[in-house]
């Protein structure tokens, strides 16, 4: 199948920094080369694929530091992507509504992996006027707020099978990986751990944009005697951090659209212990691969039953659920539906 | 002529606050009316105007402090402008780009007028992507650091011809009228007043952006005793405050794309006194409406020398060049041309 995937332009394809969506895209992308498709990426210039690089920008945006339009790029390379739609037998948007309305009129079947939230009343406009464009949503609760697209399959995100190793969890600690931001909640991932006499290592990075509630909320909590902040950490030390731990705490504050950390921990073979929220009781098989709970004292209870989960078999789920060629897989299977729905 | 202006939707047509891009649309969408066309207008809701008004979003973006995604009510607008480009003779845009991919499938002949700064590098990249579509300048100067759209013509701002009357200048202040920012440069305008041994008045008004500027650059200056801050002004104070002025300072820091105060000074007969810059050559006639120097020093003596220059030859010559009549004449003349072009 000729495929064209479609990255937005903020980060490399995969990330040099943090960004969901981009590594996604190179999960994706390298999956769907090595099933034998022949796949061209359109991303920035420093992008690192197995695919054939339609390089749209120099550099991600994200990096450049001159840049005021952030529009104009993609836009630019949106109109590439229609002149030469012919070249491709679908084409898998992962940049939201912004080439809706040119693909819609190129007569070659697309659709669209929505990567963020759905909670911006102004997107219902947007996604109203285009109710015939194929959206993929990472989680069935991400639609909530958003019921106007043309939903044709919710595909979970997937990691390459080898890319974390499992853990024994000898480290006894409660993990907590991600952004400081108010919708991760790592002020309350502190206060479970200190109700649960338990030891707490953070791994995160500060955005600039959450340096402010960093100082006031969380900085203060870092002094207490069971919390390790290590600051942020690179793919390659995801394995120990997460294999080492007791369990994954995931006590999101948000209505999360899907939540990459969980997986990450189930590759390892580490349980988590989410707070119900967006897509939690979905990507977390309960009594399984984690435990979900309503509270923080609740949640201090389940760290100390974790060690009841098996962690082979968290493992295990994980190769069923939330592998990339699962991921890939899925999306071979809507793209031949859209193509065989054009013809 | 069936005619849709497409507005960008930060500002009502015409603005409520400031907004020179809406408050032009709002003048040649009026004269087109009045000059006998059938005009549609897509713009917020809360625009007020003689043209079929196409609400695209309930109010003004700026005015929504809800609001995130800035583009999703433009997509949506836009889309619908494409789904009904066959019920309008000619597509006016004044949003910049983002239409330019959808249109140029659309069939039907279409234009943009270039409102802003093109100074970014990358526009280059999303005008390259477009060599075919017609941009209008408001300035030849503007064209200068982006020369890759195909520019049809330069077409001047206008004024309603009525909406500011000449004044006789007996108040014999210079006068400062628009935003503070460093590129207005309302710190050099006190210097200037202060050499000539002239009272100022600053009539402008300070965007949250511009407020640390204002704070370090201008306010510790409006205690000197030549200097009267009166604040932003409405647009019927403004005969008043510039027919009484011996001349507007317009001592600009940067390449103006247009300068709309400098025409709304003529139009109530005063002259300018402009730095070289940007579009300053070409709107104001040297020693006719106006005196363009180089410095501050120059600026200072032209101040002395300004009331040589005749305030009823610059009345006529607003007149003829600046005019709302005008700007819609040109511009029918060249929607002429774009649809005789294409059938």
């Amino acid at each position: 199948m000729r495929i064209a995937q479609i990255a937005p332009l903020m980060e490399a394809v995969p990330p040099k920094l943090y960004g969901g969506t981009e590594r996604i895209v190179a999960y994706l992308t390298d999956e769907l080369v090595a099933m034998g498709h022949e796949v061209s990426l359109f991303a920035s210039g420093d992008s690192v694929t197995g695919a054939r690089l339609e390089a749209a920008y120099p550099q991600a945006l994200r990096l450049d530091p001159m840049i005021r339009d952030h529009v104009a790029p993609l836009v630019a390379m949106l109109e590439t992507v229609a002149q030469r739609a012919h070249e491709f037998d679908i084409i898998h948007l992962h940049c939201d509504y912004l080439a809706f309305p040119v693909l819609a009129r190129c007569g070659v079947p697309f659709l669209a992996t929505l990567h963020g939230r759905l909670d911006l009343p102004e997107l219902r406009l947007v996604y109203k006027a285009f109710p015939n464009v194929p959206v993929i949503s990472i989680s069935d609760s991400q639609r909530e707020p958003l019921p106007e697209p043309r939903y044709v399959a919710t595909v979970y995100h997937g990691l390459p099978e080898q890319l974390l190793s499992p853990g024994d969890g000898a480290g006894g600690y409660l993990a907590f990986l991600g952004r400081i931001s108010p919708e991760k909640a790592p002020d309350r991932a502190i206060r479970i751990a200190a109700r649960a006499g338990m030891k707490l290592r953070i791994a995160a990075k500060i955005d600039a944009a959450d340096r402010e509630y960093f100082a006031a909320e969380v900085e203060p909590l870092l002094a207490e005697p069971h919390v390790d902040f290590v600051g942020e950490i690179a793919e390659h030390q995801k394995s120990e951090f997460l294999g080492n731990a007791a369990a994954l705490l995931f006590p999101i504050a948000w209505p999360e659209p899907f939540g990459l950390a969980m997986i990450e921990a189930m590759a390892c073979g580490t349980p988590v212990i989410a707070l119900r929220n967006g897509s939690v009781p979905e990507v977390i098989d309960d009594g399984v691969t984690g435990l979900i709970v309503d509270d923080e004292e609740a949640a201090a209870t389940a760290a100390r039953q974790i060690h009841m989960l098996d962690r082979t078999v968290i493992r295990a789920v994980f190769e069923r659920r939330f592998t990339a060629r699962r991921m890939a897989q899925d999306y071979i299977r809507i793209y031949q539906d859209l193509i065989s729905a054009q013809t």
